[in-house]
């Protein structure tokens, strides 16, 4: 696997392939942490929750094709997809806001695993700023340009309440950042270029509320 | 808006459509905050980042039709999408898991304003069952079926470590929830009519990287 080939792949893909990408690579890596050297699409689609034919139709953008009688190579699909994906080195992060929420993303040993790293913290309040979390001290918000800058940090993640969210996405995106994952409620504006993704729990939650009721009057 | 009409609605939707739902009570919900009686479906629709084209077709399945010249009335669609959703009573939640994640969960004021209701806390460490977290006492996980049965609870949070999250999912299944939120990065069994959404961090990320990867290579 090139890094041409990679860059080809990233043109070539439609979004919604690129969207299931990461739940293929979890479930690759499921695979690998079992010992499993080859897999089926039917093992790997069943794993990432799709159908076996998404699977291969989304793969077959990326230029994999699965041997017939033998399957994916999982070390290699993995390799593949991370590299489509930009996971060849750590991705550096900065969050900014160090409440509950930031402190549990700045202590979630997961995030290492699949391809990032947390290098800096950063929060306005002056009774956390100077403590230690999850080994970083946190700096205060009136330094995020230099954290970013001197962390090499690309991703920023808002972790503030909801009120500063769009003030913390101006200062991400003029630090050089080119992705921001919010937790606020709310639309972002940022500058071309900047990317930002929204996990809203609320919605979340919403989408589960519609299911349960359906379901009681599909009972009734 | 008469409860069977929402019925009826809730089986016409397409699975996608549904999905758009939060965002845009969330974009009436910032309308009717700003004082807003009514609004276009191009206003709607840019607070929902979607198109104009695919707001009136998600909408119309529903039912609802703007007024040529007029535009949709706020408290009206926002009544008519909450009872669709099934938003007319709170749903009442249990966190189990009250790390910094779930004190986060447990503590954001947002839920309770979109029609969520924290009934209970759960968590299996000694040194955190008996503390009170946001106005709620937690309580043992050996005790989590009373809690959902006592607390009317439908919906239940996972935000444990990963390694216990599918024995919890079978608890709450068992307890009687209907819909689970999970942060742990697995796919998680349960019984038919309990519907998961997985909430996966690094996944968001994932995503972002591809993205700030793709600019680099489109720049170059």
């Amino acid at each position: 696997m090139t890094t041409a080939s990679a860059e080809g792949a990233r043109e070539r893909l439609p979004r919604a392939s690129v969207a299931r990408l990461p739940a293929y690579l979890l479930a690759l890596d499921g695979l690998w942490s079992e010992g499993t050297k080859l897999t089926s699409s039917h093992e790997l689609a069943a794993r990432s929750g799709v159908s076996p034919e998404q699977l291969r139709k989304d793969l077959s953008f990326l230029g994999s094709y699965g041997r017939r009688g033998v399957g994916y190579d999982v070390a290699q699909l993995r390799g593949h997809i991370g590299s489509v994906l930009g996971l060849e080195e750590p991705n550096r992060v900065v969050i900014v806001g160090v409440g509950h929420l930031g402190h549990a993303l700045a202590a979630y040993g997961g995030f290492a695993e699949r391809g990032f790293s947390i290098v800096g913290l950063v929060d306005d309040d002056p009774a956390v700023v100077g403590t230690t979390v999850a080994g970083l001290v946190v700096r205060p918000v009136a330094e995020l340009a230099d954290v970013v800058a001197s962390g090499g940090a690309t991703i920023g993640v808002i972790a503030t309440p909801a009120a500063v969210a769009q003030q913390v996405a101006d200062a991400l995106a003029a630090a050089g950042v080119h992705g921001i994952l919010t937790f606020a409620p709310q639309t972002l504006q940022t500058p071309d270029g900047v990317q930002v993704r929204a996990v809203d729990l609320a919605s979340e939650l919403q989408l589960l509320a519609f299911h349960g009721r359906h379901r009681e009057h599909a009972k009734a």
